[in-house]
């Protein structure tokens, strides 16, 4: 096992109706005000955004709100959030929806903390934050597992580029999550959030070992977890436990436990989508699944063992007479969940088809963001990039 | 799933030679005067004292020292370090040791933040704590959990009581974790560890429900590595990784994640384990251990899905006839493990031979404190606690 270090200190209240303690939460933090900030008109319809409000209210917790982020969150409303707050005199931002919304309030904090400096400087690798302003949640969406980490992911429009940052100093101080709030997710959404949620884990899994036992046990359960309710969901969408699951899932599998002991984080499907979306603006699950059967028989050979013990231990496989064709079940057996919960398993799938000029692009970009090379799985440079975005036209 | 909070916001630092990095964890929280506390000779002949307090050095921590906490560690201890840590003017208890002396330090801890009034009201229920004192540890043995958990356990000879106090206000600011610092420890002991820290879980376990299958996979894959590498450790016990697993999973046992949506806890066999430990000073791991299958035996009718769910996904019993068979199958599958690993299974083997008004005024002691009656996998009252004890014999 090699060294690590973990830290997740974000206090969780978890159920149903949790919301309505988010104003006594705030004050024992000895908040008073507040900037609320969400995406679209979901949250305001269903009546959270006053519900959450009206808490506030009862502890005495002064608010201003600003709605309108995006999936894929840019870079304007994150410097229109950061003006707002500064003019409130907010004191933390309390973000009121999904990944989304938790990484623009993340990227509001670091601004608001060193207002000198461009924001972006973080996301492209110029500097180290110089401090974070506190950030708090009521998720509605189970799939980023921001509202646990210590990342954030922004797209900047101009240049097309998405990036992420992590830093403990984001780390939330409470994360308000009734898994009530999923429920009327559409179906897309639901699954997309299972995609990623898998996915977190399994960046960790895909490594060059480490003997991680419960750290492997941990994660071939929260796996097994998510696919059964994923199921679940597909058929029950209303279904309380499995969104309860599914939910508790996408905090723990973002919160570092999954990976501990190892000797690194892949993050190259990762890194692969968030070229995707940068470019095309695709749902991020969806284009992580168009992604990942690709990859992972681009690099299954160079990291054998682990493939074997994820076909066996997480897919169910029986070993086969050999090691990559239990490797290569695995990896079907993944692709097949995928198609049954309706996400693409191929770029085409994904409503995209890139020219041979974007992949090169896409793979170029990749790797100068990522210092030339990527992967604990294998390592990746940009032809190898290049050749998996091909694979999975 | 019922609702849940989970708070764990100590910060980890695990692995080989991590304790060097003691001074400088210090020196980022701000803190410049500590109070070291430990145990016994063995932290200062193996020399691990004199490197922490080196490390404190080197980042310009001040720092006094108290010894001499024992097993079941006592109040006048933890008057004698409230003392000593007012006149240095401490601003931190640095524990230099295991569940003693961190649950000692806790205390400490306590009666810093209220020296008004007597820290034994918390363990005797009489009030809350009114603040605590940062704590931070250097861990040296597997078991207690309690450098990630909010839980501290404090004898008072006078009374022969030995009794628990649990408040989010004492979880540790760091733990400092090396496994190689527990490889000399007596096998008795690792024994005894292992068999706390899979305690923690059961107690967590055994519950009459709600549908926690996430927290249930953690749960059982560290109940399933625990016990793998409990059979390592007493066959090499310099095993680097199997020390790791270990001592990971003593802090994941007891820090909640392994219970969290249940109906609570039961803590029954703890609670039989303390009044043993007030009137008889037994090793906690190994009272824990005589007192499990006879606990077990007792209670299983009431809590039947659940023992059925251990014995087939714990201890591996493929189902047989009906659900009890299947229940009594992992209930001696267990005791069978504790045997392997050389822990008592009887009071008798424990070296301890209660008479019958040893054993009524254990009970009535339990139930008192208890507020009558305890437990989720069955309601306990006084008789039952003493029957347990009767059939422990």
């Amino acid at each position: 096992m090699f060294n690590f270090e973990f830290y997740a200190p974000t206090r969780v209240v978890f159920g149903r109706g949790v919301e309505s303690r988010t104003g006594r939460l705030l004050k024992e933090l000895g908040v008073s005000r507040v900037l609320i900030h969400y995406g679209g008109g979901s949250v305001v319809r269903s009546g959270l955004l006053d519900r959450v409000a009206a808490s506030l209210d009862e502890a005495g917790v002064a608010h201003t709100q600003l709605g309108g982020v995006v999936p894929n969150p840019r870079l304007p409303k994150i410097r229109e959030g950061t003006e707002l707050a500064m003019q409130f005199g907010a004191e933390l931002i309390l973000a009121v929806g999904g990944g989304s919304v938790i990484d623009s309030s993340k990227a509001i904090a670091y601004a608001l903390a060193d207002p000198d400096h461009d924001v972006w400087d973080l996301y492209c690798g110029k500097r180290k934050a110089a401090g974070c302003f506190p950030v708090a949640c009521v998720l509605t969406i189970a799939a980023a597992g921001s509202e646990m980490s210590n990342s954030s992911v922004i797209t900047n429009e101009e240049t097309g580029e998405k990036r992420g940052y992590r830093d403990n100093q984001c780390r939330l101080k409470f994360a308000v999550m009734n898994p009530e709030l999923t429920v009327t997710l559409p179906a897309y959404q639901t699954a997309a959030g299972c995609t990623d949620i898998m996915m977190h884990t399994l960046e960790r899994y895909f490594t060059q070992g480490g003997n991680m036992e419960l750290t492997d046990r941990i994660a071939e359960g929260l796996l097994r977890t998510v696919m059964k309710n994923a199921l679940i969901l597909r058929d029950d969408p209303a279904n309380y436990d499995a969104r309860a699951e599914v939910m508790w899932a996408s905090s723990l599998s973002h919160n570092d436990l999954t990976g501990l002991g190892a000797d690194g984080m892949d993050f190259v499907p990762h890194g692969l989508e968030h070229e995707l979306g940068g470019m095309f603006d695709v749902t991020h699950g969806a284009g992580l699944a168009a992604v990942w059967p690709s990859w992972a028989r681009y690099v299954y050979k160079d990291c054998l063992p682990r493939f074997v013990q994820f076909a066996v231990n997480v897919m169910g496989i029986a070993p086969k007479n050999t090691d990559k064709e239990t490797a290569l079940a695995g990896i079907a057996a993944l692709e097949e969940f995928f198609r049954s919960i309706h996400m693409p398993v191929t770029l085409k799938e994904l409503g995209v088809e890139p020219t041979e000029a974007q992949i090169l692009a896409m793979a170029a970009s990749f790797a100068r963001n990522a210092g030339g090379k990527k992967g604990t799985a294998k390592v990746m440079r940009e032809a190898d990039m290049a050749a998996v975005y091909r694979m999975a036209l």
